[in-house]
Order: structure tokens, then sequence, then C-alpha cells
């Protein structure tokens, strides 16, 4: 019999914010690379494949004494029932004694972990300096990876945003974009000087592309977060200095970028495993365009032991597949929030 | 958004009783064997090893329109903090959307599939005119394993107890087993007829044991349900016609039984994969004294696709190691009762 808390998306919602994700992120990764932290091996099923999935992805925080799971399903055929596509859980437990601690939709954390996986990522490998900043795709993530990015890099100028698929999407996806970032930045109301700063920030233009070549060699960041499965970006469009986050690939044959652009980039990645077997890096690691020992684990760049990009010219890709310790430590975060505020449901396991 | 139950342990009893679990073990196999389920790869994880340890079982059973997981923790100092050893938590999702549906304690689970898994294979494969009964092992688990293969053989008139380890243990576990067995026949008060059969089958005599070689020779059916990693029971004891159910092993390393009483019996599994990896079986196989080949999943027997003993001189093995069907199938059985009941507390997530 132990008090187990239930929370769903709102109650999640009121209790997390993209500043502190980027924290935990980053303490997530700086965790595993020390060591107190572990990643089980991932669980995947096809009930109907192209229609049906469901993976179990779980890990060990010891530096945070919790363990647990988060369960993704996707049900493509959910939306025309009313339901969402994706659909996760998230579970938590004591790493001390095994018991269970609390349970949680898993959607919102996804989408704040992931963004704010991209802000890491801009954060450790984009010049301070970047100034455009491409978004390849225009779904539910985007608010989430641009406002990690605008949050870590003061000095972008414009945000362009392609739709490889459609351009209408990417229009609707800029009109409605800064009511999204608002939304995100409303805790912050009571710190003026922050809120006021993002708001300004968000405020810059962003621009629907229909040329990806052109958006490419204009960009200095690019966010790639489309279900790609083939590349969308060309080696030969990406300039000099050039920082790369791919958050699309997530299962086998999920491409977003040429896997040529591997060959003279520095490669980061937040779980070589993964990267290896589920992310971007998958394509050319088979591809031989880049062997499994070049590759650096984000939590070696954040706590020093690695470099991060050493010229202004070095083209740097992060290959952000996910991992389960960002859900585990941000939903531990929202638990002790959820404690304070008394958000959600507290049952009897 | 979805309503979600969580059931503590209390609220699991009441909504299961042993006789529905015989059904919905039986029934777990039997949707294997139509291959209308399946068990995902389970994941498991030493925190230290001896000392903690947790596994995450998941699989889908595709006719019940479920799939979930069991994550079951055993953190052996719990109990000098006053909290048990092992903790359980299942949780089952609709597989027509990857909707979650509910999560529950799974120790009250865990005992009732475990238990109604013995009696299960004692229908199958005991003779039905067995008169003696031996349990090999005197904890938690006795009354359900005991109970469910005495409600499935109506001829025992003898249960025999054996703790491999301490005699005073095996005492104790007498002195209360017919009230254990009484609090599980409870439900059953309002069924007259069943209820008095039970309770005259509870009152065989249940003797201690020390000498487990006469033990086994006078054994028509045994129970193996100890964290044994050597052998306890040896061929030469065991007489034709003997049916032996193993509970205990459920992980590398684990074993109960002499192997090469594998050598001239008939062996029944659960599940192959897991019998070979993590069961009883998985020391004659390493051993090569049975090759996989051999081994006969029980779902096939109860469908009729495969034979049982055939013979009242065989010695027949069922490996019980424990399959996640028979979690999720008897956790929906649950959830259904609850939902008549309303039990439990139902929140959003």
């Amino acid at each position: 019999m132990f008090p187990f808390r239930v929370l769903n998306q709102a109650a999640i919602q009121e209790n997390l914010d993209m500043r502190s994700c980027l924290e935990i992120v980053e303490r997530a990764y700086t965790l595993k690379d020390e060591q107190k932290a572990t990643l089980f091996p991932m669980v995947f099923h096809e009930f109907e494949p192209g229609v049906a999935d469901m993976d179990i992805k779980s890990g060990h925080l010891a530096g945070a004494n919790i363990f647990g799971l988060k369960l993704v399903s996707w049900f493509g055929e959910n939306p025309a029932k009313g339901l969402p596509a994706i659909i996760g859980t998230v579970m938590v437990l004591d790493s001390k004694t095994g018991a269970p601690i609390g349970i949680m939709s898993g959607e919102a954390i996804t989408l704040m972990r992931t963004g704010a996986a991209a802000g890491v990522g801009a954060k450790q490998f984009a010049r301070a300096d970047s100034k455009v900043l491409l978004s390849v795709g225009s779904g539910h993530l985007g608010p989430y990876h641009i406002l990690a990015t605008l949050m870590v890099l003061e000095n972008i100028e414009k945000v362009l945003v392609y739709n490889p698929r459609s351009v209408e999407r990417a229009t609707a996806f800029c009109t409605t974009i800064r009511e999204k970032c608002l939304g995100l930045l409303a805790p912050y109301r009571s710190d003026q000087e922050f809120y006021d700063e993002m708001v300004r920030r968000i405020h810059v233009p962003f621009e629907v592309v229909q040329d990806i070549a052109l958006a490419t060699a204009e960009a200095d960041v690019i966010n790639t977060a489309t279900p790609s499965k083939q590349a969308l970006i060309k080696k030969e469009w990406v300039k000099a200095g050039t920082h790369i986050t791919c958050l699309g690939a997530d299962m086998e044959g999920k491409q977003e970028l040429d896997e040529h652009i591997y060959a003279n980039a520095k490669v980061f990645v937040d779980d070589v495993t993964q990267a290896v077997n589920v992310g971007e890096t998958e394509i050319p690691i088979k591809k031989g365009t880049i062997q499994k020992d070049a590759l650096i684990e984000i939590g070696s760049v954040i706590r020093g032991r690695k470099p991060s990009r050493t010229s202004d010219h070095d083209i740097t890709v992060f290959d952000s597949t996910g991992i389960a310790l960002q859900d585990l430590l941000t939903a531990e975060s929202i638990l002790k929030e959820a404690e304070k505020n008394g958000s959600g449901v507290v049952a009897d396991i």
C-alpha cells in the first residue's frame, strides 16, 4: 500500500515549464555521463505494421533515486475515432524501495523534454551568434523546440519554417506559433525581466520557406522534427558553421539528413546505442559514412570531458533520439511540484 | 484524457477469486496457443546483485483486446524497513486505441495467477486419482498453489509440507494453512455446495516432512515453490506416475529439480523461450538433458493439439515460469469486476 499520484496532461502542464525542463534534460544527460543513470533495453512491438505500434523505454536514474518507464502507443487510426494518435504513459518508482510513486500522461512530457533537448543541443553545439533558425517540420513539437532554441540563443533574428509535404501547414503554423509560445511562457509572468525578454525573442519573424536548399544555406541552426523516412537535407546545402539537431528519427528506417552530412560533421548523440539502432545515426552507420567510435554523447560535452565544436566552421549534428532518462527526470520534477501544489489524484496502490 | 482505474491489493482481493483465476490462466495459455497472444521481450535489471532487482514483463492479448506490463521490484532489504521485499505493479492498456485503462498492485495478482498455474498444471498433467500432494516450500505462495491444486484434484487425502531450510517454518505454515485457505474461499459462501466441498478438501491432514526423499516417493503431485538455486528433488526419489509443477524458477540460475528428472519425464512449459532462459528448464537445456524441441507448451495440451500424459506411469513436469499474459488477463478480469463494484479510484490520465 503506497500513495500513488495520477496526473493528467492538464496537471502536468501546470507543473512543468520549459526553462526548468532545459535544466532537467541537461541533468539527465549529465547523470548518464556520470554513470548515475542506466538505460534498459527498449521493447518495441508492432500491432499492425504502419498502423499501430508501441514501445516501452525504461531506465534507472541512480542519481535521482528513481527508475521507471514510458510506454508510448502510436495508433494511426485513432484520429478518425477522435482520439490522439500518440498516447504516452510514464510510471515512476522509488529505486531505494521499488515502490511505485506516480503515473502520468506522457504526451506533454514528451513534447517538453523533446523540445528541451533541442534547446540543450543548441546551447552546447550551435554558434552563440547564430541568427537564423530553420525548423524542418511544422507539427505539434514545433512550439516546443523553437521556444527552447530561442531561450538558449539570444541572437536569433529569424525563424524559417519548412514543411516537406504541405506549404499550407507551414503557413498555418506560422500564424499560431507566437500564441502557442506565449502559452508556454505563461509560467514566467511573475518573472518580468525574463518574460519580457522571451516575448521579445518570440517576436522575430517566422517565414514559411518552400525552397529547402536555399533555406538550409541560410540557416545557422536547423531543428528537424518530421516522421520522414528519406533525407530532406542534402550535404551540399549545409554551410560551414551550421548546427543541426535531429528530433524526428526514433525508429529503424527513419531519416531526415542526407547521410553524407555525417562524413564531415562532428556528431553528438544522447545515447550511442539508441542512436545507432533507431536514431538519425542508424543509416550513416549502416552505410559506413561514420563509425560508432566517432559518436560523442552529449553528456560528456556538458561535463567538459569531450570538446563541442572547436571552430565556427565546424558542422555539428546532435541526434536526439529521446531517452527514458529525460522522461523519468522530468516526471520526477513534475511529481515534486504536484505534491507541493496538490495537483492530480492521490490513490493508494 | 482517459478514465483510469487505480486498484490496491485490498480492491484486487475483493474482485478476484481462485476458481475464476483458474479459468483465466487456462484462457491465457489457450490464447497464446491460438496465437492470439504475444509475449514481448523481458527487461531485467539488477540494481545491486543479490540485493535488489526489477523486471518488466509485457505482452499483448489480441484475443482480449488488451496489452500491458507487469513491473516487479525485488528489494531484499525492504523487510528491514517494514516494506514488502516484492512489489509489483500491473498496467493494462486497450489494444484497439493504445489508451491506458488501469493500474494495480501486482502482489495479489501474482500470488493468485501463480497458484492458479499450479492448479491448471495439476488438472492437465496429474493423475486424476492423485492422493498425496507434496508442497516443497512453505512461503506466501503456499495457500494459493495448494488451494488451486485441491480445487482440481478431488481425491487428495494428504498434503505434505517441506521447507528445505527450516522445519519450524513448515510447522508454522501447517498451523495456519486452513485459515488462509478459508480466507480465499470466502467469495464462495453464497455457493453453498462448492464452498462445503472446498472446506472438506482443505481439511485433509497437512503434515510437515523432514525427509524429502521419502516424501517425494510418497507424493503423486509435487508443487515446488522456493527460491532455490540447487536441486532439491533427486531423480531416484520420484516414483512413476508423479506430476511435478515447478513454480520457483523465474530467473537464470534458479533450480529446484535434479536435471536428470528431465531425462525421462514429459516436460510441459508455459512459454518455451522463458522456460529455456529463466525457468526450471534452463539448467536441463544447458546440460543437454533435454532438447528444446521436446518441450510442449501447456496451451497446446489444453487445446488438444498435443497429448498430456499417455499413461499412469508417465512422470510429468510443468515448468510454470509465469508469463505476462496471465497477469494481463487476470488484471483485465479484475478491472471489469471493479467497474461493476465501483472498487478503487478512477482518475483522469
